[in-house]
């Protein structure tokens, strides 16, 4: 039934693919032929043949769930995945006599379980068609910016209306390397999905925020959801009367778990990554982005704390915003980190100077592509030169008052035209939304904390240099050099006049027409409207950016695939939600010098970090009862002399794996991949083998959970475990 | 000339000492042959016996530097310690335009050495004697509380003055086992010591403050002295023609280091321990007195910053005050941690049970020694009951114009008596210092902070129980039950009043009588005078159950004792400042599930911690190009590929440790201990085999770099090295 049609991008090379890459790579599964024999020699026994045919073993047992991956457990459907992938569907059914989060959740029959979150989906990729010619043939050479993604875009919405035969389906045109190809992806959606065991999340979110990307881990990170379709086997709408879905392969359980140096893969939906940007852009990102990015953050945070005292009304309305602040701070910093003790920038210059000197030899390919790095990079320099002003405005824009009288002017705008014209975000279906963000503002906003901001970020702003300034806000605020005495009295006068902090106010404007908003006298909007046709005038140059980028950009990635073609070396596309592999072994690294992380932890490290009652690091009671009296049964691992809790791999995932199964080298699931280690946070943009490693839940810490504290029996029995 | 003198306490056992110790104890010298066979089987191969005499080596090499240890390593009175143990030294040395510190000193001639700061010494025990029966003989059994110390301390000042023959002796009584046993200590002072060597700060004190206390660490914290003596071989004041002392003996270089597994040993004068105490003891500190200390030093952090913006003046007064106050919250908050996850108390419990059975089988040692945990405990108790209100009393006298008025009107009751009835702090050779410090305040005072401690704690003081509070304070403040509002109102009025703020003030009042202080109009020296009754009798109270407890420990040490000669334990006492002899293998450790510290550091992992022009982590341009270079000549480790940096080990230590020579099994100098691990900070109370461990810096990357870095190649001429 699932076919996979690839044609004339296929590389198929005559010879094994770099061992450079050993671990590295997101494979598509048309690609496995190629890289066979390191398959082979990393300890694959599956043939990678048959791996690569969506119909068959294992490839048909994996699924996502959009923004998440799943595989099938058993012949009844069954699905397993990552506890915080589920998560919504928990949260949708706990209240508060019946907290489904805190205490977990097992439904013993088919009959107990319950409907998953609205808009829960299981989706299987049913084809994968190459339709690079339909999209791209055809599309005039003199057309570029904006009229170039226009024109790309709109063939890609007719290969979609066409594919999308009917409800049951949904169809997508995937670029991959940037507009080389184009890729039709069909996926079957099964719309009755229900939740049928989550361990409480003292489990399944056990570490919390606190161990989020960090080594030690011991988090029991999986839940089950089964997929349910009409009697016809077809997709259907929750019914009573429904079935479920026998999906034609399903994964084996091996109870055994992995040891160290193990034969791994996973398969998945990661979401995407950055491997192939040039030199230019990775120094810019390194050096100016990420290291300016992670300072605002933090001068943001500090600003909220000097302007409310630790657990006052005020500090705990900023307490989400603060924490969402500092996991990106961190995040940007352990970037740096990677960045600064990595060689990666001399890595990408060697290569742009050996594809060079490789292109300048043969003078068609010179001609065709010889000018497409540098072309890349004027544009992203062109990007680039106002870089200081475009991050500054965006934290300024941060701030509550400005967001929210700039997108209250533009709904304004954008709900004049049909609602299929309107901006993203803006439309019919968006409205909701947009409502309960307006309400949710009197739950985290401060005007005096917002004020605060705004302030130090405006005289951050009289900094820039003088080519970056921009002309209307200055005039609005009478703001000449860096005096910002007129400003801040103005600043002061707008907080204490406007009513955009009311609810009633916001909501009221939701439905003014653009003139009734230019005639408000509030000052915010009375701002709004003052930037209005600058910030328009801006989104539209950097719409026409893009545009232009995309189609160098398609050139530049054909020139570089052409050359390491030449150097039969294998190339996987950045990740972008489509179906991959990435293999490798169970192993552990050194952080630091010093230390090393070894590739297990145990139920007892588990125990060590348990503190009763906290938010992240409370256990249940059964659990903490069986780990104290060792009550392993067979899953334990005499070397570890404990139930293997989390692993360690070299696996090369990012965002959209969650919840993908971890398989050894007969296909047997041994696990779930759900994070990654804190030095490999950097993963979106290179891999380092010395540093990269995935973690995992192992199969015998969910089956143990299962069997001897969340009593889920009937699963392991529905299951077919290797043991 | 040295000689070993130890009569009637000594615990010679018949049989070796229980396995259960491996690794822990601070040994004394004369009970090296009760462990002998434990030490062989370690790997010594030196002859425990003729180490347990101070006229052989190595025990003759092993120095006091007065808090910090040293050895001698030529014949020529070199001496090696800690960077951190000479930085007085080489900051004495330092100026604007010569920073020692810096960058660093090496004399490659004698003549170019510096004289050490004031007051430096170089002690070498001489002879140790017990004293036992010429201190506790004739003391009234009567004789409690402050009247039984005052006695004990009259019969050891006497024996320190006829021991003290001359100004080249330094005698001191020490006590052993809480007064079990006394010793006279005579140590030779040398007293012409000059700096021959420091490395530059960035690398004798790598990692600062941040990794104090923690692995992985890569600090090259070692000096060098020499000790001169007169033409006569006598201590002498310095003097141009003052000679190289010649020390008997001296330690010889080992240039390859140790191996994972290698038998070490530190022999050195660790300052003090509590591994005695009581359960009821253990039980207070580690759920009361540490957890309520870290909490208040939070808060005291919290109150500074929510009271001064970041970098402003105000901030960086308290910058050094924060720094001091987090140091203490981590340590109390590690000694926390590692005593919730250990079973000390548990075994304190049933050690003391086991003991308490023991007696009761003999009834000659239980009417002797039977009530003796029971009385110590209840004077443990009565020294408890006003524990919160003790507690809380220290840190609201930790706020400046508290502990500035109490201070200046005891200096007036002192300084009416003569100078030797006087308190210790308020002698006469105290009072530069004390000028000193009312001088340093303006540099660390702001008034607004300092209130708004006041008030912080005065807020937490209302709500203690009836029976804690003061009633003088009440009374000054008007307080009534919890009501703060007329005290605040004080306080405020109080700090707007003062003039302890201006310098001239506090001078002024150093002078003044105790009268005239009576009389002072300023409300905070007026507060202390209400005050100082109730000060003054608790701090006879204080003496006095002081005294009792004394008396009362040592009891109760006696029957501990007696009980483990029974069990044919070796026993070592709390640390006292006295030599001792601890060893062990160099080893690893797992910090937490999932992690192993390895046992060495590297210098590519310095070179990895290096931050340009940083504080902590700032790096020597030719050490960076030395290890760029990989230029390790045969300092290199082959297994590390690097030079081994710095290296983890079982051994027991504790602060007066630090720059304590580390030995191989044939008594080679390998290194010098300088740290524990994060995990050892509870160390003082309880040794832990899993988690205990002592930092080293490596013989190897020693000469190393001052071979390939500093250029103190007539330093490594001069050491008798091994290779």
């Amino acid at each position: 039934m699932k076919k996979w049609i690839f044609g004339a991008i296929a590389l198929t090379l005559g010879a094994p693919y770099s061992s450079a890459l050993a671990d590295e790579g997101m494979w598509q599964p048309h690609q496995l032929p190629d890289i066979k024999e390191q398959l082979v020699a990393a300890g694959l026994t599956l043939n990678p043949d048959d791996m690569s045919d969506l119909s068959k073993f294992p490839m048909n047992a994996i699924i996502s769930l959009g923004g998440c991956t799943a595989s099938f457990i058993s012949d009844q459907g069954l699905v397993v995945t990552n506890h915080h992938c589920a998560y919504r569907s928990i949260q949708h059914n706990s209240s508060e006599n019946n907290n489904l989060l805190a205490n977990g959740f097992v439904a013993k029959t088919k009959q107990e379980e319950l409907a998953a979150a609205p808009g829960s989906r299981v989706y299987i990729t049913e084809s994968l068609t190459d339709v690079t010619a339909k999209v791209t043939d055809g599309i005039s050479a003199e057309l570029t910016g904006s009229d170039y993604y226009q024109a790309i875009e709109n063939k890609r919405k007719v290969l979609v209306a066409q594919c999308e035969t009917n409800g049951d389906y949904r169809c997508s045109v995937s670029s991959f390397h940037g507009g080389v190809s184009y890729v039709l992806i069909k996926l079957l959606a099964i719309r009755d999905v229900r939740l049928a065991y989550a361990p409480p999340s003292s489990i399944g979110k056990f570490g919390g925020d606190t161990d989020n990307w960090q080594w030690p881990r011991q988090t029991g990170d999986w839940a089950f959801y089964r997929a349910y379709v009409g009697k016809d086997g077809k997709p259907a709408d929750y019914s009573e009367d429904n079935i479920p879905f026998s999906n034609k392969t399903f994964l084996k359980v091996n109870a055994k778990g992995v040891d160290e140096g193990d034969y791994v893969m996973v398969l998945g939906y990661p979401g995407s990554t950055n491997r192939y940007r040039t030199a230019v852009e990775v120094k810019n990102t390194f050096t100016y982005s990420y290291p300016t990015a992670k300072s605002y953050r933090q001068e943001y945070i500090d600003v909220i704390k000097q302007n409310s005292a630790p657990d006052s009304d005020e500090r705990i309305k900023y307490a989400s915003n603060i924490a969402g602040l500092a996991n990106y701070a961190k995040n940007y910093g352990s970037m740096v980190e990677s960045y600064n003790k990595s060689d990666m920038l001399v890595r990408k210059q060697s290569l742009e100077t050996d594809l060079v000197n490789w292109l300048a030899k043969d003078t068609q390919m010179n001609t065709k592509y010889g000018a497409s790095l540098v072309t890349l990079n004027k544009l992203i320099e062109q990007s680039d030169a106002t870089k200081e002003r475009d991050l500054l405005m965006a934290y300024i824009g941060r701030t509550t008052m400005m967001s929210v009288s700039k997108g209250l002017l533009r709904l304004s705008h954008e709900q004049a035209k049909p609602d299929a014209e309107r901006e993203r975000g803006y439309q019919k279906r968006d409205l909701k939304g947009y409502e309960q963000s307006l309400a949710s503002i009197n739950s985290r906003y401060v005007a005096d904390i917002d004020k605060a901001l705004f302030k130090h970020f405006l005289a951050k702003y009289v900094y820039l240099p003088a080519d970056q300034r921009v002309a209307t806000l200055d005039q609005f605020f009478d703001i000449k050099d860096t005096d910002l005495t007129k400003a801040n009295a103005k600043v002061d006068k707008m907080y204490a006049d406007t009513k955009l902090g009311e609810l009633d106010t916001r909501l009221a404007m939701m439905n003014m027409s653009e003139k009734e908003m230019r005639a408000s006298a509030d000052p915010f909007i009375q701002f709004a409207v003052s930037q209005f046709d600058y910030n328009m005038a801006q989104e539209k140059l950097s719409n026409s950016l893009s545009g232009k980028l995309q189609r160098v950009r398609s050139e530049y990635m054909k020139a570089l695939l052409a050359f390491k073609k030449s150097r039969k070396e294998a190339v996987y596309a950045d990740a972008n939600s489509t179906l991959r592999i990435t293999f490798g072994n169970v192993k552990g690294y050194s952080p630091q010098d010093g230390l090393r992380a070894t590739p297990f932890t145990t139920a007892e490290g588990m125990l060590a970090k348990y503190i009763a009652g906290d938010d992240e690091f409370d256990l249940p009671v059964k659990l903490r009862e069986a780990i104290q009296a060792k009550r392993y049964g067979s899953y334990a691992d005499a070397k570890l002399n404990s139930v293997p809790v989390n692993y360690l791999s070299t696996l090369d995932i990012t965002g959209g794996n969650s919840g993908s199964p971890t398989l050894n080298a007969k296909g047997e699931f041994v696990g779930l991949v759900f994070d990654g280690v804190y030095e490999s946070i950097i993963g979106g943009w290179d891999y380092d083998p010395t540093y990269n490693r995935a973690i995992h839940v192992s199969s015998p810490f969910m089956l143990w959970v299962m069997d001897e504290v969340d009593g889920a029996e009937n699963l392991i029995e529905e299951m077919e475990i290797v043991r």
